[in-house]
This record gives structure tokens, sequence and C-alpha cells, in this order.
């Protein structure tokens, strides 16, 4: 049996999907930008897609830029914000759980002249509004909360928080990476102002996301270049991923409520099963406030890494800590920054399911699970310590 | 007939470079930084394609960078040196006729503190090497001078711009885009430290390009994220493309030497048939020192932009001016640099070639061309007046 359950590292391109993108290959090659048909028709088409990515998050097509991940989506909207800004603020604010993507780009902006707040987030990886209101200062020019976090699966109060912000004649930026065509994402219940996204999670190809910035707001861009995406980013689009993305935002639209119930009950019988076959393990991000495909633990006296590659060696694909880290790090960030225990962290494990997921599938992982700790702990002189005491 | 010579501004993806890509959207879609095995056997695959890609260019294969276009390349590149050594050094040199990703990266940087300089090319778009040398401060940091112009064809001295350079502690940049797989390109007999290409060129998907850059490099990233491509480009990778490009360098390099031969035997045919059958025509770029397979001119009295269309409606696609300024100016800014008059520059007309066209095809273009040319400036008023004058 194969088990995969590492959806939100990466994921299958749906096969609608590739169908719809294979003619721009080696048929409709034409570059976008000429002034003949063959150019514009392929814009046309193009253009069609940014109507339904915006769609599916409630924006206006023309408030979507096209990147090539949610990566540079995250690093146009921060960096775009706060260049085009810096002679008048200098400040800003993002959660310490944030994607590197984020934190990465809110230090090379410290490298620039602005200056910082890494916000600390509550045991659950949540971010107090009290403790938003009051990190913000006169020359605070933009704000970066995820929607969701992709590790520990806590959905941030992000409503609450971007209208402290909005108050104040601040920008807001999310990441909505771990988030869209997983919940429903609105921009406008959001109350946000730039939101980022990537194609892999919808069911896109790798290479593909885009940002979301809200009426015409100044963005310095990332990536100079032409007159492609207003000016805002340069380089001949990537045709092919965004019609993969535009037909992926399609059916993400229509399947999300049903997918939500599915994945909701694949997870909670993971969750269920787990706490019931398994001693010493404790499950990690809000208990309620979550992604509903999302199950997160750390498992005492195992590491992680050894974790996923036996379970993998059984034909289940899970991950440990967040994907871009996961070979660079011990241990992770995130663990670390909700007071997690490094010797408890280090035996993180994390679930992201999809529709595609069986409910046979479930019990299969359970079972294996269960033989994979026993045999890890058998080997473990930290369990056998930790038995003693 | 459909005859298609754009090939510089966009070309369908081979057949085998799509072949080779298609099993890594639906198959092999683990993330490639993921610690079991299907995750590491695409990060294989992956490092594999970086090697053909350095072979076509005498580099190593950690010297490469991907990144989603040859504009993010050059940004990257240009950015990347210049940021990194700001509290050093605060001048950059770029020529005139650069690319625009080229042209607004520099004037970012003099945003950010940075001084720059355009410099002046010859009547044939040449950099000449003595203005290069008097151009350089004790602050220059770095030159970034064209392989070869996409827009008039003409290749730069780029050996002997770089050795000046070298010599004097400089960083040495070419956007090689236009160049790589259409004339050999070789970093160490170029003699330069960064060099910048894109996919499309060369066969691959459009969303894929990469950045040469030597040894260890310092590079402050562009887009900033995990430790992907040696933490010098966040963002997970884009696996089918980067798979796309490595084929494509192997097939490019290959054929390289007889596609020269094919495309230099085409171009000259069409030079010559339009010199003997159009009246009142400027070739432009250098007559010697260009690419191959590209022909560039401007047709008195006529303006480029519905040439273009015309010869479209007649299934001839051609560009004029560059590809990316097409829909945003009127007269190219290569053609004011090398001083071609604006009424002039308006009739440009730029054809670039690929081995899959036909002789066949010139006699095609160059009967509807003369047509095309004839109607036009039976309606053009300045036609008129030229031929009474």
């Amino acid at each position: 049996m194969k088990v995969y359950m590492d959806h939100a590292a990466a994921a299958p391109v749906k096969k609608e999907v590739l169908e719809a993108m294979l003619p721009y290959f080696d048929r409709n090659y034409g570059n976008p930008s000429a002034v003949y048909e063959m150019g514009s028709s392929i814009r046309q088409d193009m253009e069609e897609q940014r109507g339904k990515v915006a769609s599916l998050i409630g924006a206006k097509p023309e408030e979507i830029i096209f990147t090539s991940s949610g990566a540079e989506a995250n690093n146009l909207g921060i960096k775009g914000v706060c260049l085009a800004r810096q002679k008048k603020k200098n400040h800003i604010i993002v959660s310490a759980i944030e994607h590197h993507s984020v934190l990465n780009s809110a230090r090379f902006l410290e490298r620039m002249g602005f200056e910082a707040t890494f916000l600390k987030v509550d045991e659950h990886g949540l971010v107090d509004p009290q403790r938003l209101s009051s990190a913000i200062r006169p020359e605070t020019v933009l704000v970066s909360i995820m929607h969701a976090n992709n590790e520990i699966g806590t959905i941030e109060p992000v409503a609450e928080l971007s209208a402290i912000c909005r108050e104040k004649g601040i920008l807001f930026h999310t990441d909505a990476v771990a988030s869209v065509g997983n919940i429903p994402v609105d921009v406008n219940e959001l109350g946000i102002d730039l939101l980022s996204f990537s194609g892999p999670s919808l069911g896109a190809p790798k290479g593909i996301g885009g940002l979301y910035f809200r009426d015409n707001l100044r963005l310095m861009p990332l990536i100079h270049g032409g007159i492609q995406e207003k000016g805002r980013r340069g380089g001949t689009e990537n045709v092919p991923g965004i019609i993969g993305l535009g037909k992926a935002a399609e059916i993400a639209r229509k399947e999300l409520p049903e997918k939500m119930g599915q994945v909701r009950k694949l997870r909670d019988t993971l969750v269920a099963g787990i706490r019931s076959r398994i001693d010493r393990v404790k499950f990690t991000g809000h208990p309620d406030k979550r992604l509903p495909g999302h199950a997160s633990l750390c498992i005492e006296a195992i590491e992680g890494e050894g974790l996923v590659f036996m379970l993998s060696q059984n034909g289940i694909y899970a991950n440990t800590g967040s994907a871009c880290a996961s070979k660079a790090l011990k241990t992770s960030p995130v663990l670390t920054a909700i007071g997690t225990p490094p010797d408890i962290a280090q035996g993180s494990l994390v679930f992201t399911m999809d529709r595609s997921n069986k409910a046979e599938e479930i019990h299969y992982v359970l079972d294996k699970l269960s033989f994979v700790v026993d045999r890890l702990r058998s080997f473990s002189p930290v369990w056998k310590k930790t038995m003693v005491a």
C-alpha cells in the first residue's frame, strides 16, 4: 500500500490540470506580449485564469500577480510594500512562526535599514491581538501574519488582527499558502491587503504561485523587467503554469466544501487512533482552530527524521517539521516558538491529507505507525530512561 | 503556410523535452527537500539536470542556480552581487542596450543608494572596451554587458570587456539569454563571473531559467526562503521545468554546430532577398558580429506593429523591437541607442530563426513581405512624401 500524506509539502498535479496545460507547451507557445494574434489569444487565455484564481479568494482579477511560488509571493508582498515606502516608514511586524520566506524577507529588510519585530505566539501558535496592538509603532508600515501554519496546522485570527492594522492605517499581508484550497479564504472577510498562495497546494504544478494585492497598491517589483503583470513582475509569463493554476483554482473552489468534510473525518480518525494506540504523544498546534486535513504531533523519545524514513519504507509518506527546513535544521523553529522542549520537538510528525486519501489508509497508517514507534523506541536509550523514571 | 520566425520571443517546447517532463507532474511529485526516498530520488534527478546545463556553458554543476526566467536570473545576478557588497562599493556599469530586467535592476540599485552608469554603444550596438575602461571607478562593484542583443543581433566583445574588469578586480555579469543555444557559450572563455540564461530559448518551457555564478561567489538572494539552491533562491524548486531545461540543454549542446550553419544560411538568404526586393531598408546591428539566425531591419515609412500584424495575417510570425517592450513603447530604446532616427526606428522588424525553419519558408516570407510592404506604403503619407523628395 502507498499512502501519501505529505500534501502540504508537495502534491500530484491533478489530471484535468495537466490536460489543460498541455496545449500551451508545444502548440500555443507564442509570447503573450506579442502583437500578433497567436500572442494575444494566449494573453486572453492567461487573463481568464486570473479571473478564476481571483474568484477562489474573493478578489478582482486585476488584483492578482502571478509568481513562480508562494515564497516569491511572500518576498514580493513584503519587500515590495516596504521598499516602496521606505522613506516614510521603516518598521515591520511578522510572527515568529512564519515561513522562512517571510522571516528571511524581514531579516533582509533589517539589513536595508528597517526594524523588524518577530511577534511571539502562545503554546498553540496563536498570535495574540493584544500583543500585536502593543507592537505597533507610528513607523510600522506592514504586518505579516500567516493565515494557517503548515507545520502545526493552527489557523490565526487574521480578520481580528487585520482589523487592528486597518484602523491604524497599516498594511496587512498574510501567507495563505497552507490555507488556500483547504479552508475558505476571502480577502474581504479577512480584511487583508496582500495575500500569498501557491500552485502546488491546489494541484497545480511546482513553479507557479501568486500574490493578491488590494486595488492598485504601490509595490516595488522583486523581479524588475518589462510591462508584464502591470510592471510589477518582469519576465515572460509561465503560461502553462498559469493555465494550470487557473484550472486548479476552478476545481478547488467547487471541491472545497466536500473536501473539508472528508479530510476532517480522516484526520479525526487518525488522531483518535494515535491517542488510543501510542503512549506519550503530544499533539501540536491548536486543537480546534486548525486546518481540517492536518494532524501534527511529537512522539516522545524518537527522532522525527528516522520516523519519517521508516514510515516511507512501509509506503507511508509524512513529514517532520517544515518541508523547506527539513534538511537544514534538527529542531523546528515553529515548535521551539510554541514552547516545545527540544527533546520532544525532535519527534515531530506531520500528516497532511487530501480527498484522494481513503479511510482504509488511516487504519494502515495506524498499524504501521504503532509498529515503527515500538521498534524505534526499542532502540532508544531515551525511551528506556523514560520508562524507568 | 505557417512560418514562425519569432524564436527569440517564444518557442515551442521540444517533443523530447516535454516527454522528459511529464512524469514529474503527477508521478514523481514529491518535494525534493523531503527526507524520504520519493523526495531524494527527485532531488537526484534534478541535480543531474544541473550537470547537463553546466556542460552546455562550460561550468561546474554547483555553479548553476535555477530561476523562473532569464529576467529573474538578471535580477538575482545584478542585485545579488551589489546588495551583498553595498557597504564596500556602490557603483555599477551596464550598457544602454541591455534587456529591461538589467536596466531596471540598475535603476532599482540607484534607488538603494548606488550609482549607475549606462554605457553608450556605437552605431552597431557594440560596447567600446576603451569606453568601458574609462567608466570604471574605484567603487565599481559590477559590470553587466549582454552577450548578444535580442533585438539587433549584435554579439558584444565580452571576453575583451571582462578581461578589463578582471584585471581591476571587478565582477562581470553577462545576460546570455539571446546567445545560449544559438552560439557557443563558455563561461571560462568569456571570462565572466555571472551569466543569465533562459529555458524557452533552448526549447524548454516558459517558467524556467538559470544563473551561472562562479565558484562560491557571495550573492544576496532575491527570493529569500529556505535552503533550496544552496540558500541562494528560496521556494520549492520547479522540478518539471528543471527536468525540461536539462533535457533541452543536452539537445542544444549536440545540435549547436549544425544548427548554426543551418540558420545562418536561412538568414543570409532572407537578408539578400530583402536587399534585392525592397527599397529603402536599413539593416540594424553589426553586419558580421551577430547571431547566426537573426535578421533585424527597419523598413522606411512603415510602422513595425502594422507590419508584424499584416505578416501574421499571412501566417508569418516575426517581431518588432524587444518582445517585452512591444506593447509598451512606440520606439525601441535599443534602436534609439544605436542612433536610429525615430521615423526609421518605427519600421523595425526582427526575424529569429530555428533549425525547424525551412528554405522554402524564406521564399514565402520574401513574397509576402514585399506584398505587405507595398501595400502599407501605398497607404503611407510619409512614403508618398519620400518618393516625391
